[in-house]
């Protein structure tokens, strides 16, 4: 792993490695219909809707969420290629 | 995932989210001998041994590489658990 790929995929890793932040990219991949809006995940991770739009915010920016606007509300959905590049990288070769 | 499992998630990924920490992981993943001492590490990222070891001492620290002392120096090797249970809750389910 060259030094620039080692910079990408740490500021990935710092955008997941926060409890809060785990926990959306898992409410949003646990949802069955694929993705989630801002008002199905304030209640379950007990936070108001301004800090877990900032979350989402920092997610989406990383690369691992998804945004899309309809409507009033923005839609999140888990950027695939994004986790399994991650997930390839951490699988032991 | 409920916030305990979270919390110590977060924890895991913030070891490994440094550029630094990330080839020192791929370097001893990529070694034949599915192990490396600090004097297989430093030429490769450039840096000095007591800056390496700190960043093996963090990624100990975490449960991401395991460490076996065998005479002077310290072996060190993917704790395989660990980076199977990350690579499988960042998979897309």
């Amino acid at each position: 792993m060259g030094q620039d790929d080692a910079v990408e995929f740490a500021r990935l890793l710092k955008a997941v490695a926060d409890p809060t932040r785990l926990r959306l990219v898992s409410l949003v991949a646990a949802n069955v219909s694929n993705e989630a809006c801002v008002c199905d995940l304030t209640e379950p991770v007990g936070l108001g809707q301004p800090t877990v739009s900032h979350h989402l915010k920092i997610l989406v920016d990383a690369g691992v969420l998804d945004r899309e606007k309809r409507g009033v509300w923005s839609y999140y959905s888990i950027k695939a290629s994004t986790l399994e590049k991650l997930a390839a990288f951490l699988s032991p070769a």
